[in-house]
C-alpha cells in the first residue's frame, strides 16, 4: 500500500473553490465585455520570462518578492510579478504589428513572494487596462470612463474615483526650491492618513525645511467642490499652469457629462512610489475606505524605455480583483455576479436515460442550465443533493409519465409540484 | 541613457496579441456557458506547488520536463504541468466542502520544459472537466455528451468521438495470458497508425508470441457500425463481459438520442500511457486527422489515490486549446468566435469632447463598442487609423451638427454617409 501524501498547498497560495470562482470568472467576464465596449483588446503575456527582462539589468528592490530561479537550460528566469513590466517588454517586441494609439486590457495571475498577511497572496490576479501611444487629454477621461464603467457594471455601491496631477505638486515643490527631494515629500505625504498632519508636519519641516510645511500641508488639504480646490491649487502655486488646467479640463467634460460627483479631485493622491508623470487616480469604497483603493492608475510619459527607444506616453489603470472581491464580500453586495443554479432531472427508472439526457439537452438548448442525476436512487435522496447545490427544480420521470409522454416538475423550495406537463411546458415554467 | 534590454521572450512561450487573445477568451467564454449548462462548476488551484505534491514522492519520467525550484523559503516547488494531478490534490483537500458527484472545469495555463517543435509549447492551455464520485455509466454518457456539444458550440467541423473501453482489451489480454504485458502491448498498439499493420505485427509477435497476434491484431483492426464492432468484439473475447456491455449500453443510449453518427466505437483506442481503466475516448476532425486528437479522456477508479484513502471513481476529458485553435485556423473555420469591431467617433472639434464621449457611452448602453478618437486629426487620417482596427463605421459631428444636434454615420467599407441624423437613429442604423 502506498504511502499517503499530504494534499498540503503553499502559504500565501490558494484553492479557487466552486463559489468563490464562479464569482470571479463572473467578474472577469463582465470586465471583459465592458472593455470591449470601450474598444479595448486583450493580450496574454507569458508567466515565465528572462529575469533580466523583468527586472532590468540591475535587478532591485522587487527583487526579493520574485519568484527567480534557473531553468534546465540554465537560463535566468522569473515569474511575473506585475503586468505593466510585461505590458512594456510587449509593446517594444510587438510594436510593428500594432497600431497607435493601442488600448489593451490584461486579466492575469501575477506572482510575489512577500510575506504573507491578512489579504495579501503570493499569487493573485492584477486586472490592468492602459492606453498607448497617445498623450491626449481624452485618453485621460477614456480611462476614468472606463473605470466608472466598470465598477457600475460590477455593482460595485458607492464609491469615489479620487484625481490629481503628480505635476502640479512637483511644480509647488520647485518653487519652494525641493526639486530635488520629491520621493522623500511624496512618501511623508502619502502617510496623511495613517500617521495624522502633526506628524506629518514634523516630518515635511525636518526634511523640506519649515518654509515649505505650510505651502504643502495647505496643497494636500485643499478641500470642496472640483472648481474650489482647482482655485486653491493656484492660488498655492502663485501662477497658471499647463497640469491644473489639463485636471480642469478633465472634471469640466466629467461635469458636461453630468458624472461630476462620482470624481473628486483630492490633492493628497500622488501614487507616491509608481512610475507616474500626469494625472493619478485611486477609488474607494465610500462604506469601506479601510481597504484601500481598488482602482488605481495614471499617466506615465514613457511605457517602454527600459526595451525600446520609442517614445510610448500612455495612461492605465490596474483593478485589484482580489481586493475588490474581499471588499464586496464585506459589504455583502454581490448580486451582479449571481448565478442561476441547473435543474436537476432525476431518475426513476434505468430505462429512461435516453429520455433524461435529451430533456436535459432541450432544456439547455432554451438557455436553462441543467444536470442528470448520475443514477437511480430513492427521490428523497437525489433531492438532497439538489439542496446540498442549491439546486431549485427538479424534473421527474417514470414509466407511467413516460407512457403520457409528461414530465413533473417540482419546486424543491416551495415542495409545490406541476405534474403531467408537457417538455415545452416545463421550459415556459422555468423561463417564467 | 540607460542600456536598452532585447525584449526577446523564452523558447516555447509566446505573446498572445489581440487577434490571437480574443480568439481563446471566445473559445473559452463559449466553453465556460456549455459546462456551466451542463451544471459543471469552475475551480482553480495554484500555478505553483509543492514538487513532493505535484511528482509524488519518488518523480519518475515526468520529472525532466517539470519546471522545479528552491523558493524563497527553501521550499521543492514546481509549476504545475497538468490540470489532473492537482484536481487529484484539490479533492483530497476539499473534500469535506464537496458534495460528490462533483462535476468541475478547469481552464488554464500549465508548464513543461519539453523539447519545443512544431505546436509544442512550454507553457500552453489546459481545458479538463470531469465528474468525480461515481462509476455509473450514465456519467460516462454526459461527458460524451459535454464534448458532443461543445465542439459543436465551437463550430468544430466534421469532426468524430472514438470510443473504447480499456477494459475490454485487458480481458483478452488476459486470456491470451498476456496480463502482466498489458502497456507493452499498448504501446505497440498504439502506433498502428504510425508504423503500419505490418511493423506492429512483428514487435507483437515478439513482445507477446505468434499466438496472440491474430486475436490482438483482429481485435483492433474491427470495422463496421458500433453494433457490428461490438459483436466482433465479443467473438474474439468469446464471451459476454460487462465491459462490452457498458459501451453497448453507452452507444445504445447515444442511438436512441438520434446521435450515434458523431460517435464510434473504435477498438483501437486505448490512451495507453494514460490512467484510465474504463471508458476511453478521443475526437479527431475528420478533415484533419494528423493533428491528433482535439479533446480525449475516459474513466478512471480512482482519482486521487496518491493523497487520501478515500475511493474517487470519475469519469472526465480533456480539449486540447491550443491544437484545436491551429486545427480551426488551418480548417478556416472559426465563424463562432468572431466578434464586432468597435464603431470609431471621430473628432472634428475640440470643443465636443464631452458630446464625443457622452455619445459613447450611450452607444454602449445600447450594446454597441466604440471609442473615440484620442485627439484632433484630420479625417482622413482618422479613417486610416480605423480602417488599420477593422473598424468598419464612424461616427462624425463638427460645429453644425452640433448646433442641429444630429451626427453623420459614415460607412468606412461602402463609403457610404447618413447625414444629420439623431444619436437613437444611429443606434438603429448599427442595431439593424
Amino acid at each position: 500500500m502506498q504511502e499517503i501524501i499530504e494534499p498540503k498547498i503553499l502559504k500565501g497560495f490558494r484553492d479557487s473553490l466552486p463559489a468563490e470562482e464562479t464569482r470571479r470568472l463572473g467578474i472577469i467576464r463582465i470586465l471583459q465585455t465592458v472593455f470591449e465596449q470601450f474598444g479595448f483588446v486583450p493580450i496574454d503575456t507569458p508567466v515565465l520570462e528572462y529575469a533580466e527582462v523583468l527586472l532590468g539589468k540591475g535587478g532591485g528592490e522587487t527583487d526579493k518578492q520574485v519568484y527567480r530561479f534557473n531553468d534546465h537550460g540554465g537560463r535566468d528566469v522569473a515569474l511575473r510579478f506585475d503586468l505593466t513590466v510585461p505590458f512594456a517588454r510587449f509593446m517594444a517586441r510587438n510594436r510593428a504589428e500594432l497600431t497607435l494609439p493601442f488600448k489593451r486590457y490584461h486579466i492575469a495571475k501575477v506572482f510575489r513572494g512577500e510575506n504573507t498577511q491578512k489579504g495579501r497572496y503570493r499569487e493573485f490576479f492584477q486586472c490592468d487596462f492602459d492606453i498607448v501611444g497617445t498623450d491626449a487629454p481624452s485618453a485621460d477621461l477614456d480611462i476614468l470612463l472606463l473605470m466608472g464603467r466598470s465598477l457600475a457594471a460590477l455593482g460595485v455601491p458607492a464609491h469615489t474615483i479620487r484625481i490629481n496631477h503628480r505635476g502640479i505638486l512637483n511644480r509647488l515643490m520647485e518653487k519652494l526650491g525641493l526639486a530635488g527631494k520629491g520621493p522623500e515629500v511624496l512618501r511623508i505625504i502619502d502617510k496623511l492618513a495613517k500617521i495624522g498632519p502633526d506628524e506629518v508636519k514634523r516630518q515635511l519641516a525636518e526634511t523640506a525645511g519649515p518654509a515649505a510645511v505650510d505651502p504643502l500641508l495647505g496643497f494636500i488639504s485643499l478641500t470642496g467642490s472640483n472648481t474650489e480646490i482647482l482655485t486653491g491649487m493656484e492660488r498655492i502655486v502663485g501662477e497658471q499652469i499647463p497640469e491644473i488646467e489639463r485636471l480642469a479640463w478633465l472634471t469640466g467634460a466629467l461635469e458636461e457629462m453630468g458624472l461630476a460627483s462620482r470624481y473628486a479631485v483630492d490633492p493628497s493622491i500622488t501614487r507616491g512610489l509608481d512610475y507616474y508623470t500626469g494625472i493619478v487616480f485611486e477609488t474607494t469604497l465610500n462604506d469601506l475606505p479601510g481597504i484601500g483603493s481598488v482602482c488605481s492608475g495614471g499617466r506615465y510619459d514613457n511605457l517602454a524605455g527600459l526595451y525600446t527607444k520609442e517614445y510610448l506616453p500612455g495612461v492605465g489603470a490596474s483593478i485589484g480583483l482580489d481586493r475588490l472581491m474581499a471588499g464586496l464580500e464585506e459589504l455583502g453586495s454581490e448580486t451582479a455576479i449571481r448565478r442561476e443554479p441547473p435543474v436537476l432531472i432525476t431518475v426513476l427508472d434505468d430505462a429512461l436515460f435516453s429520455d433524461y439526457h435529451t430533456a436535459a439537452l432541450k432544456l439547455r438548448e432554451a438557455g436553462i442550465p441543467c444536470e442528470v442525476y448520475p443514477e437511480r436512487k430513492k427521490l428523497p435522496q437525489q433531492f438532497k443533493f439538489a439542496e446540498s447545490r442549491g439546486i431549485r427544480h427538479a424534473l421527474i420521470r417514470g414509466a407511467d409519465e413516460k407512457a403520457a409522454d409528461r414530465w413533473n416538475l417540482k419546486n424543491l423550495d416551495t415542495r409545490e409540484s406541476r405534474d403531467g406537463i408537457t417538455l415545452d411546458e416545463v421550459v415556459r415554467e422555468l423561463k417564467a
